[in-house]
Parts: structure tokens; C-alpha cells; sequence
């Protein structure tokens, strides 16, 4: 994992997975029958990893506002450590990996959102008037629009800074006249400054 | 372009083009090689007038806001008489005119909605600390989102009102504290209740 998050998965080869582990690529191959294999399991370990971290952050977020600018750190946290071409290349070298995260993001990440956002309507924090089924919708598909370069060129935009952008500009749509109060006076997750190049 | 937008565009044959208008088949192909050359055309056109609506909405608003809620109400009367097979047919079956809307979407809509946010953040009415370039793309890809139908299931989600929900949290996204009294004060753009089936 550690391999692929740095060099992304299509620049790591058998041999740069060997070399790394100081083993021969035969061993490798007595556990895994091809690279699809590893990337598989990376994939299912690291989303495993995540599904962990989202309760954990959810049980000890303060309120649902909490909970998303937590969510923002989070990402800013775990992100900023990984190549941009993973999930692209996971999407076009891997169908059985790419499937996984999908499948991760239609269930774990999807009903997340959903219960953040009635769990702030019912706080008072959102608005009433939100539909929650087409705005869950919207915050997930916007997770997967960041790291597609055709809309957002590597090197012209930061991920990272495009997911804060994001979280931030998502979380500032559903605001009641509240939660508008108390989002306003925490400190900015958004960055201050822009998040690509002119 | 009645046709395709009351029925979709494949399921409107050169036969049925023919007998609307009243004329033979022989008679259309002396003015258009085939279907893929009028769907072109009639794409062309319509993006067209689209170009001089925009244009004209955007002259007559009072301010960003107003600009956007008069959006909403172009949306909802433009789309509302759409087929919602139009657009996945056009991008299934018709790559030349697909490309065409793409090519309106990354320049014309874009630019309009660039725009919006600069003028909005001139008036005090839209935060400062929003990035134009991120949002600018949130803002043209959510037009197409709505259209997905693996994400909004036809039957399931009504177009045009996942278009207004979108575009009443995006312009909250934006707010300054002076634009969140503004609009707050309008009536609601976005439909009271939801526009799903459970």
C-alpha cells in the first residue's frame, strides 16, 4: 500500500513490490496469483481502514457540524499522503479494485452522509427543506469528481484542496440559520488562499 | 427537436421525422445526410438559444442572486417539457452533437458561472474565501450529474427538481452573511418537499 499510495499502482511493478519487501518476486507469487490480486487486497484492507475511522470519528464528533469538519481534517490528513493517479489508475488497470471502492462509496460513505444529515436537521443545524436522498448523492459523486482529471488537471489543482473546497462549500449549502451561526464562528477548514495554479 | 424532446432521440426514427413534418424521407435526405446530421443541427440550435437566454437572464437580474434564482426558474420551465432520455441518448448514440454540449458546458456555462461568482463576491453578496475555479466546475458538472441515470434513476428522481436542489445548495454554499439574509428572504426556489419516491 505504501508503494502504490506514493508512485500510484500503474508505476509499480512485481519487481519494485519484491524489491521493497526484500523477497523474491517468487514468494510473492506463492501468495498472490498477479498484481490485480495485491491491488484487491490493498484496496479492501485500506477501505476496512476507513470504515473504522469514519465510525470513530462519528462517535467522537461533538455534533454533526463537528463531524464534518472533522471529516475535512481526516481527509486533509489521509489524502495529502497519496499520489493523485491511484484512483485513476485503479479505475482503468483494476475493474475488480475500482469496483470495491465504488461499492464502499454506494453503501458505507453514502449512508454516512444520510445520517449526518438527518442527525443535523434533527439538531436544528440543517435545513428542513434539504433532500437528503439527492444531496447524499451529490456528496459522494463530488468525492470522485475531485481526483478525475478531466475536470480537475493534476497539476494545475490541488485534490486535497479541492475536497476542503468541497466539504466545506457542501456543508455551507444545508446550514439553517443555526447551524449558519455556529459554522461561522469555528475556524475556517477552507483553505484562505486558492488551490491551483493561475 | 419537438420529437426528440417529447420522446427522446433514439426513439425517433427518420420515418417518424417524416410523417411530422408531412413530407417523404427522400425529401429530408436531399437537406441532411442522416438522423446523426440532424440531431447535430437541432443540438446546435438549441444550445444557440440557449447562449441568447443566458445572456438575456443575466441582463435582466437585479444582482447575482437574482440572477441565479431566475436560472432556476429558466431550468425549471426548459427542462421540465425535456425528455429525460435526450441527454443519454445524445451521449450513447450521437458523439458529434454529445461533444457539441460538452464544448457549450466548458466554455459558455462556465464562463457564465465564473461570471456570477465574481460579480456575487464583488456585490458582498458571496464569500471571498470561495476558489471561483473550483466551484465554477462543481457547479457545470452537477448540471450533468443530474442527468446520470446511475446516480438518479429515471422513475425514481424527478430531473428538474434534482436540478433545483442543486442549484439552491450551491448558491448557499456561496453565501456571505449579507448574501444568507438576502436570499433568505426570497421565497424558496427549491421545492418544499421531496422529489423522490420513497
Amino acid at each position: 500500500m505504501n508503494l502504490f499510495w506514493r508512485y500510484g499502482i500503474k508505476s509499480v511493478t512485481m519487481d519494485d513490490i519484491a524489491k521493497d519487501l526484500g523477497i523474491s518476486k517468487r514468494t510473492i507469487y506463492q501468495h498472490f496469483k498477479d498484481k490485480n490480486e495485491i491491488v484487491e487486497k490493498v484496496i479492501k484492507s485500506k477501505l476496512n481502514d476507513e470504515e473504522c475511522q469514519m465510525q470513530e470519528l462519528e462517535e467522537n464528533s461533538l455534533n454533526p457540524i463537528d463531524e464534518i469538519v472533522n471529516i475535512s481534517t481526516h481527509i486533509r490528513e489521509s489524502l495529502g499522503s497519496m499520489n493523485p493517479s491511484v484512483l485513476f489508475d485503479l479505475k482503468k488497470y483494476h475493474p475488480e479494485g475500482w469496483a470495491l471502492f465504488r461499492e464502499f462509496k454506494k453503501s458505507m460513505v453514502i449512508q454516512s452522509v444520510r445520517d449526518n444529515l438527518i442527525k443535523g436537521q434533527q439538531a436544528g443545524l440543517f435545513r428542513l427543506d434539504i433532500d437528503v436522498e439527492v444531496l447524499s448523492r451529490l456528496r459522494i459523486e463530488q468525492i470522485e469528481m475531485a481526483f478525475d482529471p478531466s475536470i480537475f488537471a493534476f497539476g494545475q489543482f490541488d485534490i486535497v484542496e479541492v475536497q476542503i473546497q468541497f466539504l466545506d462549500h457542501f456543508v455551507r449549502g444545508i446550514l439553517s440559520p443555526e447551524g449558519f451561526n455556529y459554522y461561522n464562528q469555528l475556524p475556517s477548514t477552507a483553505t484562505q488562499s486558492n488551490t491551483h495554479e493561475k
